[in-house]
């Protein structure tokens, strides 16, 4: 891929899919936020209770986490700006998302200390922790190929693939993770036959139509 | 994107990534045996136990499922033969697949009513459905679409992002849905600390990095 040919294609505009992804990314905030404040004991990363600095976790993974790198990945693609202020935009939101990331992993392993529980045995944590290496690693090399404007071209080129492909795969890798978490809870307390089980099912749902939006109004930005 | 201009663009060997595709594939497949013959009851769709019945279900949604659509999608793309051939193969595989996914998800039916367990209340099993019938509804798009010698081909090249695009978020769906259910099994079998449970996590991330290799080798065949 020539990166320089293929500058002026990323300029098409916002895309109905986007609108879309929105939906889902804000429907998603506001079940998780039903769940965490109506069915369980509220958010805080500062109390005495164990549950409410667990509650930070799937918050702040989904919310912090997998929708700033959504919009990331759609201000890059779908925005109509130059190309410069778009590369910085996706950089920066991308950050954003590690940050609250970060936090979001804190706060897990800070309930598992507050109640004595054993980190990192469950398929969820292996994933999560997985894609959240990959994450970090896929931002510095594309913060060391895509910012500097000394970067050869054609090494750009070579790595654009990947890195597209990378991030994809890493969106994808995250909501399977965030539905791995949610079914998880969702058995542990055996929640499945109650209102707060189904509450839990749609929240996963709008979360997989989220990255399923988002890599459509990404992929298809040049078409839609 | 124009269907007859990029034809010759697929004609690109089978890369490296293929191999790492098949690779992961296989490993999955063999994972899953030995969780189902070493620390299982074996499988069996006529069986008077219930649970070599159920066992039938993974086995068929990966194996069946997953790795025949996989198959399905990097023959299309990474082998080198005639468009018509790769075409016929393409839609063939994904037969086969969608057949052996029907056994697959009878097995499971079928073990809940020997045991008398409630059908489609797990967020696994809404997942599962939704990605079954999207998957026939694609295939049978794809037959009417791409079949047809007369189809016009501004239509097919109107199809064909959509098509492309919708194929990888479903077998992202089916690799999310297939990582809930083995999480599920574990979480409700507490085999978290055993060694059967870190079979299944190493399983289950098999399936995982199969599907994203499959997606790999599709989309940078015509880089890699």
């Amino acid at each position: 891929m020539d990166v320089e040919r293929d500058r002026g294609r990323y300029h098409s505009s916002a895309s109905g899919l986007t609108v879309v992804a929105h939906f889902f990314g804000i429907l998603a905030t506001i079940l998780m936020l039903v769940w965490l404040l109506h069915y369980r004991e509220g958010l805080d990363l500062d109390s005495d209770d164990a549950r409410r600095v667990f509650n930070v976790h799937p918050f702040l993974m989904f919310f912090g986490f997998i929708f700033m790198a959504g919009e990331a990945m759609m201000a890059y693609k779908t925005v109509k700006a130059e190309w410069q202020v778009r590369k910085f935009v996706h950089l920066f939101f991308h950050l954003v998302a590690m940050v609250l990331g970060i936090v979001g992993l804190h706060a897990a392993f800070k309930y598992h200390d507050q109640v004595g529980l054993t980190d990192m045995y469950s398929l969820h944590s292996w994933i999560g922790i997985g894609t959240f290496t990959l994450f970090c690693a896929q931002w510095l090399v594309g913060l060391a190929v895509f910012l500097p404007r000394s970067s050869p071209s054609h090494s750009k080129a070579m790595i654009a693939p990947w890195h597209v492909n990378g991030g994809r795969a890493l969106l994808f890798m995250a909501i399977a993770t965030a539905l791995t978490g949610l079914s998880e809870k969702a058995t542990l307390m055996r929640l499945q036959h109650q209102n707060e089980g189904r509450l839990i099912n749609f929240l996963a749902l709008c979360i997989l139509l989220f990255g399923i939006s988002v890599d459509f109004s990404v992929s298809l930005a040049r078409y839609a």
